[in-house]
């Protein structure tokens, strides 16, 4: 029973190191993986530029290696640490590190695959949980919950949009033709979008008068349009309460990946486990 | 009498499937109905692509007819299953059914006019009815209110704004002349309206000093007014009440056409006609 | 005395015929009057499209000739209809009337002046007078309030937007220098006004990585901070209360030109004058 | 003793003139400060613009070091008029004011650094000082208080919309490939800010089917979330209340340069020094 217990607290150390935050080894483990996550991500972006030092590239490939390897352990020893594993590969960030590490491996059978490792970047939200800052976390909150409140509301507005942009898009197609860039309906509805959005690109511009006439109309109905769904997350926004105080404990239970657990608290206020923390 | 009767369910079946939702066959007649339109859109939207298959232009042409086909019968059967088709041939999906159907047999006699089918995005609009989930219905409400209300407001405002872009072209025009671009006033003011809305193409750009002085000077007028009409819609939203329970019963009176009925309701609370629900 | 009654007589009808919109004929008049703005307007502006055939121009040429005349008549007629010209004269309607009518004049001695007659745009402006329907006035008067109201802020916001311009606007000059288009420091400030106001020309763009990693950092600012001046007239426009009821009597006395008399009054609330209303 | 206070005098008119801007002399000073400032900038910006006359870059020449001497000897004055120096010298103004200085020394030296000189603009912003319009002054406070408020918030809305950035950069990247402009993935990072801030240079554009229907969706969502920063401001500065009444008072004690003394006040609050007003 002695062993027992003395590997238990390996597995447990190990899991309050990789998945708490309370402890100095714990911060410093964090901060470590977002360096190397912020490090990868720009490694990924440099491989893809042209015209650098042979050499870098050879850096830059190993150094993405080295770093997914680390990845490939940290997967590891998070679902080792854990006694139901199948929590943590089945949550957000479960399959998100899962992306993270694979593409690298499958880069070996098909090409262009290790671009893939963008997908890293979603990562970096992890650095929301290291900051800690009450607020940060309070704030994301409540702007999570207006625009959850708002999304009804705007999703039928962008649907009229795109109904509006697929019969303007239609309309323009039919005025200005093949010879002004309008070289198919698909093409001119994503014109629409383009201006109604006040991107534009200008690629893709109108060129007869009456052509012309119908732009600005468009982009001044889309000028008073654009502020709708302002007005709407405005509104939301401000009559939304102030978020109840957040738990900022970052403890989580190592047999079933609860998380939300009391300062202090010593055992999983759902299966019982004991938490380790003395 | 007995005759008459048996005609009548039958005419009275007809109508509640294709008018209403509440029935499971008027269910899957709306979706059926949703994907149809949703088709004939892309198929329209396709035919207009040049450069693929032949095979592909000869499936879009006979799918277009069959779907044109199917609206036409759709269109008879609903003038026929109601008592006064005036009251549907004149409403507002009467006339965007109508013009839905009509393109592709005019395309028999004017060329092009099949590109007039995009018309049937309008029909998409149907979608809201179906989904009868009541804060989609409920909240297009509230802001078909807030835009409403909001209207003469932003009416003044953009006529303030062409007003401007009317004399701001004018100078430009005056300032920057014909090699820059600025080849007439019309074209001028339709360059301030792209800038003023922030759409900028960049098909015309000032190129003198004192021409790049005034637009920067527009632009960031524009910049500042910008925030007129999302102040009013923010405003008059966030001062709007929630909107009274909405009715989502799908009834439709087979006499009047009238479809606001209450939950269980038997007659027509307007012209006193059966309503068949059993 | 006799004589000078009926003199008085046909001139105060003539007043009330330019000057006022609540009887029959003076509607008519500024109706009229709204119509030859807008065409005048028009031909101004096709007169500078090239291409067109030459006896359109012939036409648009006589055609603003004639415009031309009236507008000179309608301005002799306020001058003398009204007892103390000089009111008329300085207000901002009569020198807004004399830069719309004096321009054509000037072309035969200056070319190219024809083209200020779009001043007459501001002309339009007298179309809320005789729409007289109040939501209208009401609603401009709240508009200008919440946007006299917000001027002080938004300015010092706007100053702010152009010290920042002028930096950020030096510093890529500095950093991508002439081969990318950033010829001069002015034209950097500009492009800086273009990026930051979400225009976005393209004909200048950043080509450096370091450039266009300073213009991304510059978007995200501007994207962050083109939320200031629609807060300030959200809040602004929101907590403004709705003005008074409006004087909607379009009365003005023809002999000092006040015009905000109550419905009924007989005679000038401020000099005493005959209104001249049976 | 006497020959100690009269040298103490000296130095305090002094002090009084450059550092306040109560009496008549201190305001003409700023006056002409601010406007050799802005001459200053303007001399910066016209001596990078090519193809002007040669004796206008030897004007402009002489201009701008007759301009920066004169800050130079205000710089000394300064420092030697206050009895902490290091008070001002790393104040924000101290060190603006040095850098304002430098560079046109520096270009001795080092080459281009003179357009260093742009940092001039920051001194501009002594423009509030000197307007002390409590109007101007109290909004800015509430606008800075406003932004200062929002800030956590749009930092984390920022953070996530850069986040998002780079996935869909690497995946138009991937998408449209180099052929279509996106040559590298930061550049297609830098695209995808371009669009989702609906800038839209238009430099780079996608071409093929599948990069325009996702750029389509990028600024559809684009154009949906640039409601939220604009709602947070507006809700922000909505619930602020009107900052307390603001102290128009100029004087800056000499001994410590303390600058928040209340009107009348004849000795500094902070270090008792004499105030020296009479």
């Amino acid at each position: 029973m002695n062993k027992k217990t003395n590997h238990k607290t390996w597995k447990d150390q190990l899991h309050g190191i990789i998945y708490e935050a309370d402890t100095p080894i714990g911060k410093i483990f964090d901060v470590v993986l977002l360096i190397l996550i912020v490090l990868s991500i720009v490694f990924v972006m440099l491989e893809s530029v042209k015209g650098l030092h042979d050499s870098l590239y050879t850096f830059l490939y190993y150094g993405e290696w080295v770093i997914t390897v680390f990845f490939t352990f940290e997967y590891i020893a998070r679902i080792i640490t854990i006694k139901k594993p199948s929590k943590y590969v089945f949550s957000f960030y479960g399959i998100i590190d899962l992306l993270s590490t694979l593409p690298l491996y499958l880069s070996f059978f098909i090409t262009g695959t290790s671009a893939l490792l963008a997908v890293r970047a979603l990562r970096l939200l992890r650095v929301f949980r290291i900051l800690k800052i009450s607020r940060y976390i309070g704030e994301s909150n409540r702007l999570a919950k207006a625009i959850r409140d708002s999304g009804a509301k705007i999703l039928v507005f962008l649907f009229a949009v795109i109904v509006l942009c697929i019969i303007m898009g239609t309309v323009m197609y039919l005025v200005e033709g093949e010879q002004s860039g309008f070289r198919s309906i698909p093409l001119s509805v994503y014109w629409c979008i383009v201006t109604m959005t006040t991107v534009g690109y200008g690629d893709i511009a109108p060129v007869t008068p009456l052509g012309q006439l119908i732009a600005a109309m468009i982009m001044v109905v889309g000028y008073g349009i654009i502020a709708v769904p302002t007005g709407i997350v405005s509104a939301e926004y401000a009559s939304g309460q102030k978020p109840k105080k957040i738990n900022l404990n970052t403890q989580v239970c190592s047999n079933c990946h609860t998380s939300d657990h009391k300062d202090g608290a010593k055992f999983c206020h759902k299966c019982g486990e004991d938490l380790h923390n003395e």
